[in-house]
């Protein structure tokens, strides 16, 4: 069952200021609503595309002069073969219309975010891909799919691809040096920028939510993680060990929890419950019976079973008490993980947290039962931003970074 | 925790039989032992294989005079494509020498069992292959290794391939018509048996470990189910649902919670517990979070993962608490799926329960936490018959199946 907040998490001196908050990187008042009795959660806009300084920057076109590399770009698959890194043309723009790159990287789209570095709030191109999860791809299509989000960021800009001032790439699968040395060898060769930083993924969200970047990211989407930093620079984070070892509160998760109570039902070993039918609908079956031929028969049972989230959420809405349950579960777990993030960081009551992932930001339930888990004994009041473009948070982040060296 | 038997949790009057069992196909003495405070476990002891009568039935072999048959021998594959069905040479022994077939078949091995008709309990030859399970394998797999398992057994025994009086077949995945229909076209083809029966594996389970055939069959190993029968005929099932959906306390779900835990504890979420050392120790990894890396490479996570359960037995008995609870929830798991078929058969308080699959035979705190769970509350005092060998009771049906047709 869902459990119900505390009616006053916050005692009055700590709570969260009420004011209207604005985006920090567009200045527009972001949309804000109080969750159920504990915690704030506020909308930040998608910054709105922008060209209306891409001609000035555009007439540098012509001014492009340098090259494609000549030297052999190589590097080694995870059989150790030796293969070609994809590699686009670089040509150098003029100093004085430097640009940036902002990248976000996950395991089903990339998203690739241009801005002039005198203005890295004003968007001026975005460019999608494929995913450069490196864990979930491969480094060699994982790199083929940066390239391609980059190449698409500087064709919608109709500028000529260039190397940028500096550039900061979030990527889901980047937590260890060897990943980020893939990276860094991709960029080094394809003269991405002046400046390179790779981080996970959790960075530039949290740069994005919180605008200090102190504080928790909470991801659940495809899978989950929470990832902190306090103001001291310390970070940690929990979660994020994939499908086969948690992922809880992911959609892969709250759909294996859904066909797990079905199946139960079935049996008799659990409640009766309208996610059978309703499961059985999705997946065009007869009876519960049929799950077993269906989802060991699908080309993709992680995927199929991920879909089914959608459904406890519906039901959940409906009052059905099975579904509700899973939702509070999924948002209990969430909170385990952002709560320890925070415990270890010894980070404020008045708890930053920025919340991305397709689960997350598109189920309000989940959000709200995550805040109801992290501020039921008052040890928290966690004050959420929903971030829809962690991209942001690294065009930022790539902003710092051309700051800092030049 | 392990949750402690009730200290006697079988009223007086209901207290099962304590003489020495004996195995009801060898007349040997079972070894017998009483689970911790509750239920009766009895060891059948493997058949001992003998050959003793097969010099009268040798005898038969130059009287075999069925040859193999001429008709095209084809079935339908997983895609639809047509393919010759596995048959073997297979003459006919004379009346006087009548023979029996019991087979075993699961994910992993399929045994063979060949008997006299006249003699049923004593074993004349063992013949073992792959695995027959055809959800897991596929069809055309699965009955070229009931085929090779057949071959072998008549190759140990020395006598020549044969039509036998009667075969049971007890098939793991064959659960629908449809997959009875598959086995029952290739023991048409094959001249197997003037009398066959195609069952799922827990029905010569629950014949081998009760005698009487009722009571409930409790399977945990690559996978884990429940089945009951009760003096009615009605039967029904519990859990099953493969590895996606549950399989709750088999080695898969056991596995499971071991790296599960050994993750909340690297990322501080759960308690420390001496099973990181022992995964690491295990996967050949220096720390937790080499874990993404290692399990994600496996070829089959599945299989590496299952592989982590003993772990779990060999810790809880080291007193690590959360090793302890992962027993116990196992445990508790098959506990209720076998609490739910005994209840929906009305099966008695003395519930007969025949325990198979490596994990349940080879692990006593695993028994010992199902036997504690379905008694706690009095409401069953399981009587326990560990089944070693259900191709035994494959070969008892077989038996039936001869005596009702002659």
């Amino acid at each position: 069952m869902v459990q119900q907040p505390a009616e006053n998490c916050c005692p009055a001196e700590t709570k969260p200021d009420r004011k209207p908050a604005q985006c920090q990187h567009t200045g527009q008042p972001a949309s804000e609503r109080h969750a159920a009795g504990s915690g704030t959660i506020r909308q930040c806009p998608r910054t709105t595309l922008s060209l209306a300084t891409a001609g000035r920057i555009a007439a540098a076109r012509k001014n492009s002069h340098r090259s494609t590399p000549q030297y052999p770009l190589r590097s080694l698959d995870f059989r150790g073969r030796s293969r070609r890194l994809p590699v686009s043309e670089t040509p150098v723009m003029p100093d004085e219309t430097l640009l940036l790159l902002g990248i976000d990287g996950g395991g089903t789209t990339t998203r690739a975010l241009l801005a002039a570095a005198a203005n890295p709030a004003q968007i001026l191109a975005t460019g999608f891909s494929g995913p450069s999860n490196q864990r979930a791809v491969g480094p060699l299509l994982a790199m083929q799919n940066l390239d391609a989000a980059v190449n698409a960021a500087f064709e919608q800009s109709g500028l000529p691809r260039c190397t940028v001032a500096a550039a900061c790439l979030g990527l889901a699968g980047a937590d260890r040096d060897s990943d980020r040395g893939v990276v860094l060898q991709w960029a080094s060769e394809a003269r991405l920028a002046d400046h390179v930083r790779v981080v996970n993924d959790a960075v530039p969200l949290l740069s994005a939510g919180t605008g200090t970047g102190f504080g928790v990211a909470l991801i659940a989407g495809t899978g989950s993680l929470a990832w902190g930093c306090n103001a001291s620079g310390d970070s940690t984070r929990a979660g994020g060990w994939g499908w086969l070892m948690g992922d809880e509160g992911s959609a892969w998760a709250i759909g294996s929890a859904v066909l797990k109570a079905v199946v139960c039902a079935a049996d008799g070993r659990g409640p009766l419950t309208a996610l059978a039918p309703a499961v059985c609908e999705q997946l065009q079956i007869s009876t519960a019976s049929d799950l077993v031929a269906r989802i060991y028969s699908a080309e993709i049972p992680r995927a199929l079973i991920a879909e089914l989230a959608p459904l406890a959420f519906t039901l959940a809405g409906a009052e059905d008490a099975v579904a509700s349950s899973i939702i509070s579960n999924a948002g209990r777990d969430l909170a385990v993980m952002a709560r320890t993030v925070a415990d270890r960081l010894k980070l404020p009551q008045q708890l930053p947290l920025a919340a991305a992932g397709a689960v997350l930001t598109q189920q309000p339930a989940l959000l709200q039962a995550v805040v109801q888990h992290l501020s039921h004994d008052q040890r928290y009041c966690p004050v959420v931003t929903v971030v829809h473009n962690a991209a942001e948070g690294a065009l930022r982040l790539a902003a710092e970074l051309h700051q800092q060296n030049s």
